[in-house]
C-alpha cells in the first residue's frame, strides 16, 4: 500500500512498479470472496421454534461444506500468491494484468459455489454444477502456477532468491492442477468423492511442509556462517 | 502490505516471512466481518406509514443486541490479534495457516449471530441457537490464544520485548476462554444470560486496562534511563 | 499495515503502539460502509420491458439521495479521520478503543440509510428516520471530535505538528457537530430539510478550503527558508 | 497504509499529505466493488433437479456478461489510478476530494451493471439501462483523467518522472474517453453492440502495451549509463 523504501531507491525511480498496491488490492479481493462465502450459509427460516434447529442447519450441510472448501481453497491460493509476491523484487505491466486476471476468478468463486451447494444431491445437476465447481478451481490453480511461471520467465524475482527454493515452490503449485484435472473427471461420475478431493487438495496446499522446512535450515546455516 | 524495512535488510533476505500481507489480509477480513453484520439489521417492512416505527425497530431488540456483541467481540479479537503481530519480529508457514484458521472463524462469525439473532425468545431453539453462537466466540478465543502460545514456542517474538509484557497479553487473553465456558454451560439454562456475559466480556477486553498502565510506566522509566 | 520506520527505531520499540493497523483497519471499514450502501439502491423489477425505466428510478429518488448523503457523509469522515492519524505520533490503548467505537458507527451507517431511504414520504414514520440518521451522523462526528481531543490531551501528536494547524483542525470539526443538533431539531418539522442540510454539511467538509491554504502557505514559507 | 519513509523526512514533515492512506481506502473500494459483483450473478432457481442446468445458467448471459465488462472496467481503473499513484510525490487536499468523487462511481457500479443485466432483451427499456451504464463508465474515465490532469496541474508529481512516461500515460487515459461517447451513441440504437464496445475498451486498457515497452526500454538504457 505503501512506497516501500526499494522504490525510493535511486536505481528504481518511478519507473519500477511498486508490489505494494498489488499487494493491497489482492489481499482486498481475498479477504472479501472468503467472508463473502457466509452470505451463503442460509439460516434455516421454517423452522422457527417447533422443529429442532439441529437437525434444520444440518440439513444444510451441502452450504457448509461448500463453505469449507472454497474457503480454503482460497486460503491456500492466498498462500501460493504471498509466497509468489514474497520473492518478486519488482513488478511489471503484464504480471499486474495476470494477477487481476487471477483475481477475476477469486472474486468469481462464491458463484460456482453457491451453485455446487444448491444442487448437491440434485440428481443429474449435481454432476453439472461441481464440474463448474471443479473447472473454477482449476484456472485458479492454473493462473497462479501462470503468475510465477510469468515472474521467473520476465526476471522479476529478487536476486538474493536462492534456486532451491524457486524450485520447490514451483514443485508445491503444480499438484493443484493435477489434482484438479484428476477430479473434474471423477466428479462426473461421482460428484461427492471430487468435493472431498477439492477439500483435501486445499489442505494438503494449507500444511506447512517442506518448503518452510528447507527455509529455517537455509536460514540457521546462514546464520552459522555470518550474516 | 508492504515490505517492510527490517524485510529488505541483510539479515532477512528473501528466506524471512514478511508479517505485512498477514496483516493486511487480517485487517481485510476483520473489517468486512465487522460490517457484513450490518446486513442482518433489517429495516422493519410492514410498517410503512401507518404503525410507530420506534415500536417497530426495538420489536428488532434481537438483531441490534447479536450486531453490537458481534461487533464488540470482533473488535477484541482484533485488538488481541493487533497485539499479537505487534510482537512479532516474523510470521513462519504454520503461524501463517494458524491465522487462516482464525480468520475462517472470524469469517463465520456472522452466521451463529444471525441464528441467534433470528431464534432468540423462539423457545427450545432459543437454547440451540445460543449455544452454537457461544461455541463459535470460544473456537475464536481459543483460537487467538494458541496463536499467541506458538509464536512465543516458535520464538517469532522479537526480542526487545519484555517477559512482563509478554506475561500480561499471555494473562489477558486467558479469561475470555474460561469466560465463555462458562457461559456456554449457563446459556443452556438461561440464554439470554448467557448473551449479556458475552457483551461483558468483550467490553472487559475492550477496557484499556492493566497492560497500557504498564506500557506507560515502562516508556516513561526508559526514557528517563537514557533512550 | 506494515510497520513504519518509527516503530523500528531504537526510542519506540515494541511498548510504542504501531498506527499502521489503525489505520489498515479504518480503511477497510470505510470502504466496505461505502461501497455496502450501494446494495440499497434497487434495481425496479415491476417495470420489465413495459414501463418507463427512467420514471421507475426516478420514483426511487430517495435510495439515491441516501446513498449519496451517506456515502459524502462518510467521505467526510474519512478525510476528517485522515488528518486526525496524519498528526499522530504513535497510538496507545484508549485511542485504539475510541477508534473502533467510531467505526462501529460508520459500519452502522447503512442501517439509518436504509431506514431514511424507505420511509423518506412515508407520513409520520419519516420524522422517526430521519431523526434516527440524523443522531447517527451526530454521534460520527462527536466520536470523530472525541478522538482528536483526545489525541491531543494524551499528547499522542507528533512534535512537528505546528499549533496554528491544530487549532485549524480542531476548528474544521467543530462545525458538523452543532449543524447536526441545529438539524435533528429541524427535521422534527421538515424532515426533506434536514436531509439537505447533511448533505451540505458533507460537502461542506469535503470542500478543501483554508486548511490547505494554511498548509500550502506554510511549506513554500519553510522551503525559503531552509531545507 | 503506513507512514512511508519520505513523509518522515526532514522536507515533509506533518504537512506534507501522505498517499499512503488515500492508496489504502481507494483499494479497499476497488478490491469490495470488484468483489460485490457477483453477489448478481445468480442461481437459477427453478432448475432444481430435473432441467438442464447448463442451458439455465447460459440463459442468465447477460449477468456474466455485465460482471465481465464491469470487472474488466473496474480492473483497467484502478491499473490507471495505480499507474498516477505510482507518479504522485504527494497528495493535497482537493486531489483527496477528487479521489473521492472517483471512488464514488466506482462504489455506485454494481448498480448500473445490476440495472443493465436486468434489463437486457427488455425491449426500449433496454436502451435505458445500457445508455445508464455506458454513461457511469464515461464519468468514471472522465474522473480518473482529471485526477491525472489536477496532479499534474498542481505539480504533485514526482520530480523524477520522465516527460515521455508522462506524455505516455495522458496519451493512453484519452482514448476512453471518446470511445465511451461514442458507443453510448451507437448504444441508444444497438445496445448490444455498445455492451460489446466497453469490453472492448476494458480489454484494451487491460493490454499492457506502448507504455511497458518504454518503461523496459528506459530502465535498461538507465542501467548501461551507470547506476
Amino acid at each position: 500500500m505503501s512506497r516501500t523504501p526499494e522504490d525510493a531507491g535511486p536505481s528504481g525511480g518511478v519507473s519500477r512498479m511498486r508490489t505494494g498496491r498489488l499487494e493491497g488490492l489482492s489481499d482486498g479481493v481475498f479477504a472479501f470472496a472468503m467472508t463473502l462465502l457466509v452470505l451463503d450459509v442460509v439460516v434455516p427460516v421454517t423452522t422457527r421454534s417447533k422443529q429442532d434447529l439441529l437437525s434444520a442447519i444440518g440439513h444444510n450441510w451441502p452450504e457448509f461444506l461448500g463453505y469449507v472448501v472454497s474457503f480454503a481453497t482460497i486460503g491456500a491460493i492466498w498462500l501460493g500468491h504471498n509466497a509468489i509476491t514474497g520473492y518478486l523484487g519488482r513488478a511489471n505491466p503484464t504480471l499486474m494484468r495476470l494477477n487481476l486476471l487471477l483475481l477475476f476468478v477469486v472474486a468469481l468463486l462464491p458463484f460456482p459455489t453457491r451453485l455446487m451447494s444448491g444442487f448437491l444431491k440434485a440428481g443429474n445437476a449435481e454432476r453439472t454444477a461441481v464440474t463448474i465447481y471443479g473447472l473454477t478451481l482449476l484456472v485458479a490453480a492454473v493462473l497462479l502456477y501462470v503468475l510465477w511461471r510469468y515472474a521467473l520467465y520476465a526476471r522479476l524475482i529478487r536476486p538474493d532468491a536462492g534456486d532451491e527454493e524457486i524450485t520447490l515452490l514451483t514443485g508445491r503449485l503444480t499438484p493443484g492442477i493435477t489434482g484438479y484435472v484428476a477430479l473434474i473427471v471423477a466428479g462426473l461420475f461421482f460428484p461427492v468423492v471430487a468435493l472431498i478431493g477439492y477439500l483435501v487438495i486445499a489442505v494438503y496446499l494449507l500444511l506447512p511442509v517442506r518448503l518452510s522446512v528447507l527455509r529455517r535450515r537455509r536460514r540457521s546455516a546462514r546464520r552459522s556462517h555470518g550474516s
